[in-house]
């Protein structure tokens, strides 16, 4: 694919995600020559930083997180030198004035064509100072050239606020050049379920209320809130994982098959999967993590930023059902958490048992079982049921596993590659339309207006743990239970 | 399960099945403790062996035969005093008076109650002679103890000889007590055919014409005739591998599902399904494997007792169909051959492609396809699309295996502990039923009927391919082919 060039301006440069994903994805890239021949780096801070400075903060990052091994500092010369440093106060409208002519000329110097990625990797209160600043200096108008811009989470605190928000950027940026990031979209298996669904004979007949018993999507994190407590008093388990991620794996694996593969049927799906969702009062369980003394670990209230009497969740678990012909009667879980004691992110697809004959007559046989790992392994496994070697006719599961980043000295891309790509070749398949996050939002207003009603404490959980008893209730309750398939390298159980 | 005491009594113990098959089976079953306390073996044979000499071929046939690693002699001894040599010539009527005596004696001694397999390892003209002595000496009526006749392949020459045949051995046991051994019914995946159809959601909703393009048996060997001329000359690869194995096999993955488990109820199915096949002229292809100089490889002609001008096929390959609801349109392609380039023993199930949208409207997708290993392998083989890993959209087949004997250390149970244990306890599910026989000679006895009026000489084929060309054009002018898929380490093609 040839790529047209282009200039990318980072908003908050010299901040975590730029550092941890940004710098490294795009080094990744450009090793893979994927990169246009023409195309230059603008990192834009608050911080007075030199240009060596700069380069070194880059070099580290790339050490320190990229999927390729680093080449030296002279084979690196011509990465390095499309990258520079242009110091910002995001308030300070004279400012973009100054950085306008700065992008003209490295426009110039680099023969990037006027075309213009703007990154927004800040805190969400800047989108719109930022988008509106470009837009009154000039800087958003397509004149014989594109200008892209790229919105990370959260798009808002819940509907009213992220219907403001958008109409804030839709002023000045129009709906097709906002690419809104939701960066589970950019992992391998994540883009592989519609694959896996819309390309197999041997799935996509099953893939109803009438072979599949319910399906859950766990992802679940180790870590506490590292440092983001300020961010996290604002967002909580439910804004930060459900709202977003969680929603749109849902989609991909409910979403009736669109007409075509192009962008606007696949969100068109999206939509109508997300407007079928129901949710039911007792079928919300929150949690927040507890202190845990003895193995030194310190409760989210005591977190750095985090208010000592804080009620937001670090836990959602919850039970929702799709009301259309296809889902009808199937329920969805969906589990996140962190503290949790596995990290994982996992859509785990139980099928029916057969009807109760034949081997299902007398005998409680496992249920086939197909599971789609997006982390941290990649692939796909499978549960089935075959008789026990040896001369009895005893029946167990066995299972197969096709995982695609086991395979030594393999290195899936990292979501932010891909994701970056597309901005640049201009497909926004992968991000979220702003309908997406509006009928996401919705749902998720739902679970926040339940929870204001019932007004008692979050309920604490152990550290290590999966979460409040509540969440292992929620399943329990429907005779089911919060799965979790190891990968075996003997594959009899 | 606890197995009633028996002497087992074997017709041609000096001969290559026992020696290969029966003795290690015999030896591994009393290892694992799955004999029962009180039992004994009588070898019968033409030969004048001593005692001693008998015991010596046991455990050479042990040391090179068994999956399990022999015991010391002083270990084995409790083992082997529960075998003794009998001499008999068949014909010799006087002698089953003598055999009859000497069983008495035995039966007293390892208190074995009266229970008698008679197993029959001969050439197939003696199971007659055999069975109608025992019955003239009154040993194949059931007082208070039961006698069970085992008979191997082949049980006849064509439908009219197998049911000549049929009727001398009925007329001396009772069919219930008649094991007509198909060793393929033993082996573990064969077994396990049932289990995966209807023990698993994941397989049996789509295990119709709806979805499967075709299904083929493929039943190779690398090796020749090897010293057994003087039988594969009467019998040929139509005979000694399509009438019994593959049509057992084909009955097993294509059946309707039975109403029960139970033995009749499953041979009720294979029989009504081998009544629906259909075959036509042109749709069966025959080969004789030729010589090859420069690899000193003899030709079949050549191979001893086999006639230099023999049309004998070494080699068959058929296009079949089922005439019902289930499977119309669906062919079922069976190939059999000697000298073949690899040994090995699949089916393999082709699922039809999806519609030609989305994923399958511009790319050429490959099927999702099963693959069930008999041998050398044990396992479960699927390949499907999958989307490959890198920031491109490319569709690749990706695939996935459950293999059962590939884990270290484990060896699977051998066909005939399996059969034996089920003659043993009086099982008959894995054994074939006489109208299964006779209507795998009805279908056969059409394809000798279409080559006796296509006198031409069977073609020959070069050792180390798969056969004559036209083998190779069956698939291909139906726009298909013979399939093998290679086990892989690494998943991703």
């Amino acid at each position: 694919m040839n790529l047209q060039p282009f200039t990318l301006a980072i908003f908050g440069a010299t901040g975590d995600l730029t550092r941890r994903k940004l710098y490294p994805a795009l080094y990744n890239l450009w090793r893979e020559n994927q990169l246009p021949k023409d195309f230059s780096v603008v990192s834009i801070g608050r911080r007075d930083i030199s240009r060596e400075e700069h380069h070194d903060a880059i070099i580290r990052s790339m050490e320190r997180f990229s999927r390729k091994q680093l080449h030296t500092r002279h084979e690196l010369k011509d990465f390095l030198d499309r990258f520079s440093y242009f110091r910002l106060e995001f308030h300070n409208s004279k400012g973009y004035g100054e950085l306008k002519s700065y992008l003209s000329e490295v426009d110039q110097t680099w023969h990037t064509q006027g075309n213009k990625i703007y990154f927004l990797a800040v805190a969400p209160e800047f989108f719109p100072i930022i988008s509106d600043e470009l837009h009154d200096h000039g800087m958003a108008e397509n004149i014989g050239s594109w200008q892209r811009l790229v919105v990370e989470k959260p798009f808002g605190q819940d509907l009213q606020s992220a219907i403001a928000l958008n109409n804030d950027v839709r002023k000045t940026f129009p709906e097709e050049n906002i690419y809104r990031i939701d960066h589970y979209l950019g992992k391998e298996m994540a883009q592989n379920i519609m694959v896996l669904r819309f390309a197999n004979t041997l799935f996509e007949p099953l893939w109803n209320n009438r072979y599949i018993d319910h399906i859950q999507i766990n992802l679940t994190e180790t870590i506490g809130v590292e440092g983001r407590g300020l961010y996290y008093e604002k967002s909580g388990a439910l804004h930060d994982m459900v709202q977003n991620h969680a929603l749109q794996l849902l989609s991909l694996i409910a979403m009736e098959p669109p007409i075509a593969l192009d962008t606007e049927s696949v969100r068109d799906e999206k939509i109508k999967m997300l407007r079928s969702l129901k949710i039911k009062p007792g079928d919300v369980v929150r949690g927040q993590y507890d202190c845990d003394e003895k193995a030194n670990i310190l409760g989210y209230r005591e977190e750095e930023n985090v208010s000592p009497q804080s009620n937001t969740e670090t836990f959602v678990a919850l039970k929702t059902t799709i009301d259309n012909f296809r889902w009808a009667g199937v329920p969805f879980y969906i589990r996140t958490g962190k503290r949790m004691p596995q990290k994982y992110s996992e859509i785990v697809v139980t099928f029916k048992k057969l009807p109760g004959v034949l081997y299902f007559e007398k005998e409680d046989l496992g249920s086939n079982v197909l599971v789609i790992r997006l982390q941290p392994d990649e692939g796909v496994y499978l549960q089935f049921n075959a008789k026990r070697p040896g001369t009895n006719n005893f029946i167990q599961p066995v299972s197969m596993d096709f995982c695609q980043n086991c395979h030594n000295g393999f290195n899936s891309p990292e979501a932010y590659e891909r994701l970056l790509l597309d901005v640049m070749r201009g497909d926004p398949t992968l991000f979220t339309r702003w309908d997406e996050v509006e009928y996401s939002w919705r749902f998720v207003d739902q679970i926040e207006n339940m929870w204001k009603e019932d007004r008692g404490p979050t309920p604490l959980y152990a550290p290590n743990t999966w979460g409040p008893q509540k969440a292992i209730d929620l399943m329990q309750r429907d005779g089911r239970d919060w799965l979790r398939f190891q990968r075996k390298e003997v594959y009899i159980i």
